[in-house]
Formats: structure tokens, sequence, C-alpha cells
């Protein structure tokens, strides 16, 4: 187990402190080689979590320190794009967070940055790399259900975040559904066509205050005609539920709610199992461990990379279309985004 | 156990085979007294499998037969108007399979005869009746998951019906959805407010001749907020797929398939249970039974229709509300019907 | 559906209120014709319930009716032998409750009486006309699994009988692990060599005043070199518990418990099902149908019955066995019996 | 995250290879200092595989070496005892794979030296710190099933070993149901008074040329009352079968096999679930982690060893047990054993 790429973590926040776990515990071959966060004390105690050795305060300077190989962006969204320019310009490889960006054209700009420097580049939807979802994939593309004709997406967070996390996080679609517009493209192997959603504020009144909602539902048609449903809610009491479904011609592929442990009680009223994995920082574990080794191989051995900054542009593009659809009431054909 | 109600099957064929069974062998308290067919044949073999004494071609001699004291409408849908006026005219008691009728007008009349006459009558959504619908519905109402925000209903035939039965059907948001548009109501206990609604022809591309689709999404919007998905498609390889799923701020409701038995295979592809039961006929018994009993019961002892015409007519708003929004491609609000 | 068979069921007990419910109004082409026992009021009650046409007091004078062509015995055990001979030497086809009786000298005397007449005899061991057990059964004579090796057989009651019950009822290992002896040689298709029995009075301390328990286990080998465990409770609180497992060396078969309904909740606390279905009365009402249906068929028909004399016969040698094994602790053979 | 505890792997077999990688990838704290196998190449190539800067040929040279603070030991089970001594008069924190050994005085012996020495012992039975196996213990300690009753343990592995591996493994009773004899102590809280053991050669016909068995249940009765049975069986053609369930006055608790993934495929032939997890290699990861993590922190903070060389002891006795009651075919105190 020779360790010879050192990652620079970007963000010490919540994402920051997965992938720092990740890179220093659960993948072969990389460590994490310095974290930057402009809270220093928050990269400070990260560090100190993981023996990291080197903490910045400014990203740049962990960008011009010659022993990091490779960054992995944790930011907030609206620092991805300008990172990745940096990033490319620096000639460090980079996995970035989702969503991408905000805006197309920062997107488009940032991937152009990329592919000039001929850097490697990895989208982090970490779902893709899930083992349920990759087999489904799998399975779906060996046409083990026929012709793909109907989809459902259930993503459901067991508690609300902020409203101040809320205020700056672009909106349920670009924040949250993300993961799931992804998933859907990945599940079908597809490309969507149109796109309607609705939403409601029944979580947490004050979302409204940012226009945003907290309970939501998509309905996509793709290319082939096949319909997918996408569910998400910002609160399920129960844990973290985390459900696909694809249903073809010859059958029908889905996953089921992975839960605490493997126990069952029976007693007087009835059956009772434990609750679902409280949260992605539980749920994903191994989704995250193999979107690490992942990227550490297609840097190391150049494997082109599984989700690529087009499935990361295309994630927004169907958040945007999304968005117009909730506000618009209609069907929203997603060429009129971009 | 006092058989004394005598029932008059109208329509022989599939719908009306399982009233005939029902309330020939499955409700204590009544039996089938006629049955009626424009095709003679097929009434007579019909009675003869229940001991049924009686046949009739024309439903208007079983009408004027006074030892019937009900009658169950199971005639194509066409028809349901014009004989639930003649029924409640001849002062029967009145069970209707769904849809109610085709067009609004009609309905409006038939349930003005019904009012005008005073008879019983009960609306036929049959799922109304399924044990674990009627304890979803018990449980929402008695607040155990809080207050209603997402919902699910899956319903998938096992196989297409042929393009002559689709040539007539009125389309599958009126023959098909029809039912989960009904159930929407009774699981949320609920009215809707917009509802959007997209299909494909995806099994059998004939039926698209008859400007049908055999694979619908529809999302409703509630007066609460609540946001449910309908997912319907007629053809399903591992069986009759009969799902339903409620999420509420405190909990979430759901049922599973019930398969052919309760047997499961362990083998070096790993773990095996039967298919899922194949259909209506075989997957509702118990839920025909319960309606059937119901029926007799409010019938006999003057108890209140659990599912009355007013309810079947909202199911029919909903569905023209679906065709329309399919139509169009853009949220329908269901005062726009009527 | 033409009823000719008049079945008089003798003993309007617990059991006996099965058969008459089951025979009355779930299978085709018989009715219950009379009922007996020496409790006038209990008759009189039963037949009420279904309309039962006669009832008596003796059950020879049930014997004596021509219009009774067949019986079904449900009395306490010690009358199964002799009402066995009277009912063979009256010509009536017997259908008769387990067990078959106490004694193995009473039983050959039953037996010969009924190979002498030439009537009709089933076995009345509810179990075999399940649903799961049959497929089972029929899966492993497929050879689905290969050569059984490993069995399991739960049987837990949801709550004990009460204390008089016991007094009389032979044993926990003639009167309640019967069924699953049966059900052994049933699944594995094979017969039993040596039974090893032990058992603790857990439940109801007052039943080791009758020298039985309530809570037993049981290992038999079984003439291939299978090995068969059998687990029995007096109770059970999440309800009647109703579990086989049968493993081979190609595969696994089994069944699971049936619950009250197929909802599932989902809260704070986790997944929670309902109970299983209380007890053998809902449990096994397909069983019981099943049963009679074959009970119907076999007199009617000529057809030959799934479970004779002999299978009877057989169940009771091992509950023999084992109650040995309980006393001796050790392997018993089932040749030391007879 | 600081690693300083060193220790030594004494053998580099199968089970050697899990506990090396456990404490060089799995446990905070702890690296493995050095590997010792007779078989130079063995320890080399596991050294190499997680960069382990030592190995040796001799255990007693490990024993000797400055920086090693614990030793795992992982050899065959005859040379468990004779290093337990040598490590305890070393001075080092001793781990050690089940059986404790095959001869009660070696044992002992083995525990008399661990005594004096005042070195931490860990016994290795890793079924102990499974979560699901933990999580059914505190709940049967806090009550939650009343008092304890009935228990089942299952435990097929996927394929036989070699008839090699046999010829010195002790028989199955020693070797492989070791684990549920401690298993059922551990999660009973109770200790055994009786046992019955009965085993059939039905997988591999080779292995009765040593006297052993494939194929194997047992009855245990504990202190309390309650009654326990055992399946093993050395081959389950759908994975490594591992369920345990407890069933007491109050409830029941059990734990169903963890699959390869949780995806469900429904298809022309009903539901399909992936193979259980192959073998214990994939299906305790977990377990054998916090085993690690646990001995690690008995050595480093004084936390009492939750499994001592008293519960290796009791394990033995118990396999002898069963082991003498194959033979002879009756119930066998524990107390005729030692």
């Amino acid at each position: 187990m020779v360790r010879n790429l050192k990652i620079g973590v970007i963000g010490a926040g919540r994402i920051g402190k997965v992938h720092a776990r990740t890179f220093s515990t659960l993948v072969s071959g990389a460590s994490v080689g310095a974290i930057a966060d402009t809270n220093g004390k928050a990269a400070h105690e990260l560090a100190s979590l993981y023996d990291v050795p080197k903490t910045y305060t400014d990203h740049k300077d962990l960008l011009a320190d010659p022993e990091i190989g490779a960054i992995a962006i944790c930011t907030p969204t609206e620092f991805h794009a300008p990172m990745i320019v940096d990033a490319a310009n620096a000639g460090k490889h980079i996995f970035c967070e989702k969503p991408l960006a905000f805006d197309l054209a920062d997107i488009d700009q940032a991937l152009e940055a990329v592919r000039k420097s001929g850097v490697t580049f990895l989208m982090g939807f970490n779902r893709r790399h899930d083992v349920g979802h990759t087999r489904i994939r799998r399975d779906v593309m060996a046409g083990r259900i026929g012709s793909p004709e109907l989809c459902h997406i259930i993503s459901r967070d067991p508690a609300p975040p902020t409203a101040e996390y809320i205020r700056t996080s672009g909106g349920i679609y670009v924040d949250m559904m993300i993961h799931d517009f992804d998933l859907s493209r990945y599940l079908l192997n597809d490309d969507p066509e149109e796109i309607f959603a609705t939403g409601s504020c029944l979580v947490e009144p004050e979302f409204a205050k940012y226009d945003d909602v907290d309970t939501a539902m998509v309905i996509i048609r793709f290319k082939s005609g096949a319909i997918c449903n996408i569910d998400n809610s910002r609160r399920a009491i129960y844990g973290y539920d985390q459900r696909v479904e694809v249903m073809g011609s010859k059958g029908r592929l889905s996953t089921y709610n992975m839960l605490e442990d493997n126990t069952q009680f029976a007693g007087p009223d009835g059956f009772q199992e434990p609750r679902a994995l409280n949260f992605f920082m539980e749920r994903y574990i191994p989704a995250f461990q193999a979107e690490g080794i992942h990227f550490v191989d297609c840097v190391l051995n150049g494997t082109t990379p599984s989700c690529t900054g087009m499935d990361g542009r295309a994630a927004v593009v169907m958040a945007k279309a999304a968005a117009l659809s909730a506000k618009t009431g209609r069907f929203v054909n997603v060429n009129e985004i971009g």
C-alpha cells in the first residue's frame, strides 16, 4: 500500500470532513496532504483529526504547494467554478463537489480551463458509487429489465438544514435534487427532454422567505419516452430515505433503505426494525470510499472518470429547468435552459 | 345466515363475474337473484356457475322483477348513467362499477335521479375496501403520521388489454387511473387542486392509434399543499403491482405487494420470492368481499355508503383534468373541469 | 355449484366451529347436514350460525341419519378412535381431527375398521393444505433443493390454553407438536429414525402439575440422515408464529409469518409492521378450506386422501417417542414405540 | 490519530490475514509491527500487503521484539496455549483466536500464566462484536423480551473446507460450533447445564474418515430453563448463513442475513435479491474492526475485555459436551466435562 497521491482538501465544513476522512483512512494510495479553509481554526481542527501535516487559509497557497498532486473542492457552491479554474491553471487534478456551479457560463469557463490544462476532473456525485445504484446501472445496461419505462427516485433528508443554509443554497432543485437529477441520467442511461416540478413549503415555513420549498416532486420525460419521478423532502422522521426503482419491459430493479442494524423485534404491537441510517455521512460511507478510490485511480492510472464535468453541467441544466417549471406550472424543455 | 337481499347483476363480463362470485359465495345476507346481459349466452353461463335462478337480456326486465332488491352495474361505462337512472326510477338500490360515466352532465343527471328516488347508492371503488388501504386511511385520520406531505400510488397491470378494449375505454386516465385518483382522495382525506400528467406509449404502440398511452405519471397538488404522485403502466411482467405510500410530518405509511405465497427460495443466485398476485381478480378478492358486505349492510341496515356518487364524480373530474394536462403540458386546476 | 354431500360435524367446540364454517361457506359441493354434541345448547348455537338443519346430542343418532354422507370428528381425542369405528360401521366417510388417538392399539383397531368398511378416511392435519407448505413439499420432491439436510419447524401459539385444557390434552408432544411431527414427514418426504426432546415450564408453572411443559424443543434424525428441529411454545406475544425451513444440498426453502395486513409504518423509532395473524382460526383459513375441498373431492370423486390414517399413526408414534426422550434424556428410536 | 500500539500477528494464514488487515487499516491507535509465521514466504507476502516493517519465522523472536506491545495469535489451535504462555511470560498483551485450545489442562495452564503476568487477554470471538448481536444482548439484558425462553443460532458456511483442514480441526463442535456455543452464552446471558448433539456427514462423505460430521444440530438447556438450538452446516449454497433469534416472555429478537447489496429484481419468476455475503471475511468486517478497536482500547485504556479466557474455556467445555453427546446419544451435563 504505497501512499503517493497527496490530496489538498479545500473547505473544512461538513462535506470537507467527509472527504478528509475518506482520503485519510479509506483510500489506499492517497493521503490528505493539506487542508485549506478561510477559517484557519476549522482547517486546523480537521487536520489534527487525521494527522494532516499542513493547513492554509488561502486555497491559492495550497495550489502552490508542489507536494499536492490533486485537490478536493468542498467549499460553498459559489467558489467552485473559480477554484476549478485556479486548480487547472496550477496543474492540479480536481475532484469537485456538487453542484458544479449556479451559472452555466461559469461552468463552461471552468470546464474549458480543465480541458486546456489536461488535468483529471471528477465530478462529485457520490451516489453513482453506491453499490446498489452501480448494480442497477450495470443491470439496466446489460438489458436485464429490457427498455426502461418508469423510474422513481426518492430522497428525503432526516431533518431540515438551517434557514441560513437555505438562504445561499440556490434552492432545493440545485442544492438537493441535483443528486437525483444526476442519478436519473445514470440509472436510465438516457438524457432528459422535458421537466415538470412543483413544491410546497410544509416543513419549515421560514424557507418560503427565501423563495424555496422543502417538499418537491418532479416528473422528467427522457428521450426514450421513459418517465421518471423524483420526490424530495427536507424531513423524514424515520431517517435518511434513499430509494430508487426502474421498471422496464422485462422487469423492475429497486433498492430498499439500509437500516441501523439487521435486528428485528417482535412484540405485542407487531414487528419492528430500527431506523434508516441517519444521513449521508452514515449511509454513503462506502460510496464516498469507492468515489475516492476511483478518483485516485483516475489520477494515478489514467482511468476515465465515471462522472465528468459535462455530467455536472447536465444536472445543473435539469435543476434550472425544474425551477423554471415550478415557477411557470408547465413542462419545460431542457433546451430552453442551455 | 339469512340470505334475504336478492341482487341483480347487470353485465356478465370480467367484472360482472367478479361480483357474481362475490355476492354468491362471500357475502352473508345476499345472493344473486338474476343476471342480465344483452349476450344471453354469457348471462346463462355465469348464472349456471353460481346457481343464479334467472337471466335476462334486457336490464329493464331485470329491473321490473319484484324479487330483485338491488343491482350491480357491471356494463361498459357508456351504459352506467342511463342504467342508474332506470334503476333509481325502479326503486332498486344501486352498486355501480367505476368509472361513473364519461360525461359530467350524465353523471349529474344520474346522481339527481338517485337523490330523488332515495335509493341507496354505492360507488364501486374496490380498493377503498382493501385492508391495507383502510388501515392507512384510519391511521392518517387518527394523526399517526401528522399532516400528509407526500404520497405515491403505483398501479401497474400485469399485461395490457386488447386494442379493442382500449378503443372504447376512454383512455388510461378515466379507465385505469380513475382508481388511483379516488384512492388519493381517500388516503389523504383531502381534495385536489391542480393536476399534471404525462404519458408514453411504450408497451403497445397500437394504443397510440386511439390517442391513448400505456405508461403514465401524474402529480397532484392537494388543497393542504400535499403532493401526490401516481404511476400507471399497462404491463408489469412480475404481476399486478399495487403499492401506496403516504409520508407526513410524523411518519410514513406504506403497503407492499401481496405475493402468490409466503415462501422464499435461497439458491446459488440469491433469494427468491414468488410473483405478485397476478391481477385484481386474485389480489382484491377480500376487498371485493368487504365491498359487497358493505353494500348489503348499507341496503339492509341503512349504513352510510363509504363511497358516494360525489366521490365517483370527483374521480372523473380528476381524470379529465389529467387528460387535459397531458394534452397541454401544464398544471390544470380541477375547477377548470367542473 | 351443486351441494350434494351432507356432512355431520361431531363436536361443537373450537375446532368443530372451524369445520362447520368451512364446510358451510367455503367448500363447493358440500354442506353441513347436522351437528352433534353432548352439549345440546352448543350444538344448537353452532347450527343456527350456519343454517344447519339438524342437531343431535348422541353421535350415534347422527350416524344413523341416512342424509348424512360423511362426518367430521371434532371431539376431544379420547373419543376419536371409538367414533371412527362407529362411523366406519355406519358406512360414513370420515374426516378426523388430530391427534388420531392416544393409544396405538386404539388407533390400529380404528384403522382396521376403516379398512374393512372401505369408507374414505382423511386425517386432519390442516397444515399440509397450507399453500406455503404445499409449495415447499412440491419443490422438495421436484429436487429444487437437492437432498434435504436440515429442517426447522417453529410453532408457537399466541397464548396458553387453560390448565383444565392441559389436564386432558395428553401433553405438548401429542397435543401441539403432533402437527409439527406430521409436517416434518410431509416436508422432508422421509421417515424418522430417532427423536430427542426436552422441555421447560416457563409460561404457566401450573402446567407442571400435570407433568406437562409449555416450551419444548426436539431434534429428529430421519432415515436419510437429515436432521430436523422443532420448536414449540404455548405463548408468543407477537401472535401465532408459524415458520418452516428446509435446507438441502442445492438450496433452502422457507416460509415467513403472515401478518394482519400488508402495511408498514416508519416513525422515529424505525419501521413497524403489524402482528402475525393471531391464531390458527385466522392463519389457516385457506388451509382449512383446501382441506375441506380435498375431503369432499376424495369422497365424491374417489381422489386418494393426501393424509392417511397411517400418517396420523406415524405422528402419534413420534409424539410418544418425544415424550419418552424428554423423560429419559436420550435419543429414542421410533421402533421402540411401535 | 496517534498510532502507538504495535501488534505482532502470529500466523499468516486465513485468519491472520483478516487481523493484519484489520489492525493495519481499520483500527486507530494501532498498527501491525511484525508478522511471524514458520512459513517465511507467507509472512513476507502478508507483511508487504500492509506495509508491515518486520517478519519472523519464530514467534519467540517476535515476542522478544521490544517494539511489539501486543500479539494476535492466529496459528492452528494446537499452538494457542503454549504461545499464550510464552507471550504472557514476555509481558505482551494477548489477543487469541478461537478455540482457546483442545485440552482443558492446557487452557487452565495458559490462563494461569496470563493471570500471573497481568497482561491483557482478549478471547477472539468476533461475533460478539457484531452490531446485531450486540444490540440483541443489550436489549435482552435491558429486559426488552422479558425472560429468554427459546433461542436459535444458525451458522452455515458457504462451502466446506478441505479434508486436510478437517483432519486437524478437532471436529465440527470445537472448530466451527465453538462460535455458536459462545454466542449462546452471550445472547442469553446465562450458563448451560445440559447439551444434546447429533450430526450427519451429508456434504463431504470423506469427512467421516476423520470421525467428523458436516451437518449438526444441538440443543442446550440453560440454567434458567431456556432452551437453545444450534444448527451448523459446512455448506450453504446461497452464501454464509448467519441468523440468531431469542424468544422471551415479552417478545422476540432476531437478525436476518446481510446480502451483497440492497437491490431487488422483479421479473417473470418473482422477486429476487442477491446472495448473502459470502463468508466471514466479508460478513464480519465491521465485527472484526470493532473487536480490534476493543482490544486496543483494553490495552491502552485498561478497559475490561468483553470476552475473557474463562469465556473461551466455557465454549470449549460446551464443545466437548456436545461431542460426547453425539457419541453417546444422551443429554450431557457440562459438569461431566469440567
